[in-house]
């Protein structure tokens, strides 16, 4: 079966999600799409010969002809489109954020809890990533005994200059935040921002570098270097330390290239290359799950958690204190959800 | 434009090939398949719904609604099927070996010359593997030099009982032999071998570790380790020295693990986990070839290459001398092969 | 010229420094040695051709034929040797702590510039140790621009069972507080401490591991693992994150071996193994700075700021708040020792 | 006790010895100096307070006051003065090579047997690295199960004009002939050589890189790329494949940087940053066993083995052949050699 795709929003991530879909992995089709700016949305669709441009989400998610529907709109409107999707009762994949508010992942949650079945997956993508679900297996397989630790640095090279201290923690730190949940398995219950000296490549008054400090229900500490004006690469580091060994991602260079006096190995430009395949993975095992009646990615639940922690980061950064996340209570329906 | 493929010998290989074809990548359908074994044909195609079983290879490269060929029988027959698919005007995809002797080879080049356009393209997946084609942008990019040595290491952790040292030459050290031409962007002209002492894992009078040397026609000389009771993991290795440097492949494990007093990385088991990305991009790139009306990988003229190679090394494994190897006159239609 | 060490307190660490004064590097002699146990004493000089037996510290220090003097006595004996060596205006090498207390260290300062001589050396061996020198050259030839974060991890395989929290930090830490003073040549101004999960491995109440943080006079953040129960080994961290590029410790092993599906390199099973080297360039150093008439390492303002910082993180133990460190003003005497 | 040492030739590598031995190992005092510029023996001796300027190699032999004799003038010299010491029934260390030619290190041998005790020890210092110690250690401890392979490069940036391929099998190769003997305690019993294409660094007519194949008693084949124009540093590498696994020289850098794209380690400039502490160690080992009354290094039939492997590399690379090593009887006083 072919699953028959409709996507809400066709800016840069939403264009990758369609070439995703059409040229990379199997199964998939895309049959509708929309935007906001309609002559883009025609422009996509001319590629696309079994696409039908719509003039809403609505629409989009109403067409019988879609099966599951891609949101891929600016974050503040993924709330009306996700909402609209279970409405219809059709499998939804919401690129992160799920909403911009827990609240707003709170109601989302209800809708789907309603609906009585799971329809909704959040853009997660790092649990994809190969070295990322090596780094879990290890963790969980006895290797190096029970978790006490885990040390993130989260380094892009630079970044737009709208970019704020509030992004960082929503838009750079929330891969992080979700990370650590699914690694552990567990809840973060309180959280801590430190803000050390400001890169000079920073703008004023921008706090950066920042570590971000996560402590779980375990009482694990998770701590995360945001840096987003590292200069020299995109760099994802990683370690858990646990009772009797820890666990790191390893560099990925394909080659080691010896000159000049040294051995040099390659550190990815930008999370492109850093995670090309899994945002592969991502959609295959999204396309997978929704031919086969199902859904089992991040939940709701876990964009909603994301979303609650990275509000309680921005609190504890403005106030310098730390700061207690409170989730509401988890409905029975998403139990499963690691 | 979704590229209907026809499926020649649904054996191990030939069954992986369609799990990609229908599950991996994207812009194919399998739409019929034959085996020497009628019962196994079937067993394939009740899990694809737009497959018939055809009697025959013959009937396969004869359905209209084949617009291309996968060869994945036993390699005695490649020759019969490919010639099949050039007189039916069709793209074929033969695993490799092209054909089990030069000759054979050589007869496929000259019905495809005959029929004016490229059609075959030969399994030499490694071309398609990343760190492979790292390692050849960097020796071409001015970082090391112009190469002078190529040392490779091909190790297996064990083989069948029925192995033997002809198969190190055809079935395994036939991927470097095609590599160092690829790598180079030559010819090789004379090959040696050399028989150290035996690894008592390989059974009596089983040549096992190998050391094959080939030589270009700019005197690189390419030293290549064929061990194929290495027991530890497959361990693919290889480095170009250069004039100025050298561009080596590096270990790839995702993650490193810590624990009793040592730091720890993955070798892979086998040739599954070291290269199914390799084959996934390679079956995508001929699809992709096939959807655009042209070929673009390995041609009938690397098939041929390569044989004619392996054969002069079965040749120096039994006379103990440097062996030149004599290839015809290489059609123009192949010029641009590299 | 050959400096003729006396050596007080002749314990593990104590006959250690006289093997390396005497069987490992060249121009010292020893010529008299004491300790509380007078038999212990005596058997350590059966093998001294040269030495003397003296009945105190006192004596070792009024030795006419004594030209400089290690202590290597109990910790809390360490203020009186120091002052006595101070006394007799003969330099001494102190190991860690110079005295127990920062008051302490205080008065031997007071001594010393009463004196009118750098005569006192600290055991820090880490300056001497070629991959932390590495790092500190690194930090300052402008390959990563402005130092922003330091993370470091201690990680002994396990401890005593006498091993307290406040040994974690006093004798364990204590290597990263002068390390983090003298890599980035700023003093620490305040200092927190978080304790998160314990290892089961560690005695009921002993928190193990622990997180330290330690900022400096322009903001750099310093965050030190410490884990003594770590099992796996005896491995030491560290990565100064700069404004453009970082530079990490590197894993140290010799060889890297293949076996069982992976390679595997060896992370060091205790300081001896990892810092053997440095301990001998230490002294090295120390005994030629003697024999040319000065003194050249960690000064007493250094084993005073370090157990200022030490005594500070104590506190933060305690309290679970950020705790100031309040420096005395800086003699002029010490102005260079970085 | 103090081993007074006379050194004979006091060129770079004799002063660098000097300094070794009088600054920084135990044990030794440099007591007498000669040198065929009787200028320069007097100026290094300036800095020397016990240290006489004798004529004559063999007024240093003769010397009541020298214990043990340093060798380290000109090559074609050594025999003269090993023989020397010899006769003098002093302990000599002699640098590589023992003499220039396999007859005359036979002769060494028969004046060592026929004084009744090994008093020779050539200075192959490789034996005392740390990390080919290592490489031994594993080779025999099972881990990899019995040798097979060696993979050998010796890589120098640059060589002086006046080099020649002789050299570089005589004194560059010379290194790795003398590392398989003592890594495999086994002899060599044939060379092969073969000349890839020539590095254009090179000069017109040189042979490099050079690869150079020997054979063991065992038929374990070691393979040596020689390449002394690498341009990009001082790169030793080496690797024993076993039945079961390998073993490899690792990368020694001791911290990594990450910068502009890239991470990077250091390769060593030269042989003295590399092996620096090698030669240390091989004279403090040296100085102990002349004081232990015993020698306990490579022997005047290591020296003798070395140089007839080398003999047979150059009538090999002369011929292109193939050819036998043949080597005298080992005297049974040579015995227990590794």
């Amino acid at each position: 079966m072919t699953v028959r795709v409709g996507v809400i929003g066709v800016g840069m991530i939403g264009q990758d999600h369609i070439r995703r879909l059409t040229q990379v992995i199997a199964g998939a089709q895309v049959v509708a799409v929309t935007d906001v700016d309609s002559a883009r949305a025609e422009a996509v669709a001319r590629d696309l010969p079994a696409a039908r441009v719509h003039a809403s989400g609505q629409e989009v998610t109403d067409d019988d002809h879609v099966d599951a529907v891609v949101v891929t709109s600016w974050g503040a409107t993924h709330e009306e489109y996700v909402l609209g999707a279970i409405a219809a009762g059709k499998p939804v994949f919401c690129e992160k954020p799920l909403a911009t508010a827990s609240a707003a992942c709170s109601r989302i949650m209800d809708a789907e809890v309603a609906g009585g079945q799971r329809l909704v997956q959040v853009g997660f993508m790092r649990r994809y990533d190969a070295t990322y679900r090596a780094l879990k297996a290890v963790t969980h397989d006895g290797s190096i005994g029970a978790p006490l630790l885990v040390h993130c640095a989260h380094r892009n090279p630079s970044v737009p200059d709208f970019y704020t201290a509030d992004m960082s923690i929503n838009d750079t730190a929330i891969h992080e935040i979700d990370l650590a949940r699914w690694l552990l398995e567990e809840e973060i219950t309180a959280v801590s921002v430190r803000t050390p000296r400001r890169n000079s490549r920073a703008a004023e008054g921008f706090n950066d570098p920042m570590m971000i400090y996560l402590e779980t229900e375990s009482d694990v500490l998770v701590d995360v270097e945001v840096s987003v004006n590292a200069a020299y690469g995109y760099d994802i580091r990683g370690e858990v330390v646990g009772e009797t060994g820890t666990v790191s991602l390893a560099d990925g260079s394909g080659v080691v290239v010896r000159r000049d006096g040294a051995y040099v190995g390659r550190v990815p430009a930008d999370w492109r290359e850093r995670f090309v395949r899994a945002y592969d993975v991502e959609l295959q095992e999204w396309v997978n799950s929704v031919a086969a009646g199902g859904c089992t990615g991040p939940s709701s639940w876990d964009g909603y958690a994301a979303t609650a922690v990275a509000e309680a980061c921005t609190q504890a950064l403005r106030s310098g204190e730390r700061t207690p996340v409170s989730l509401r209570e988890q409905p029975d329906f998403y139990a499963k959800t690691h």
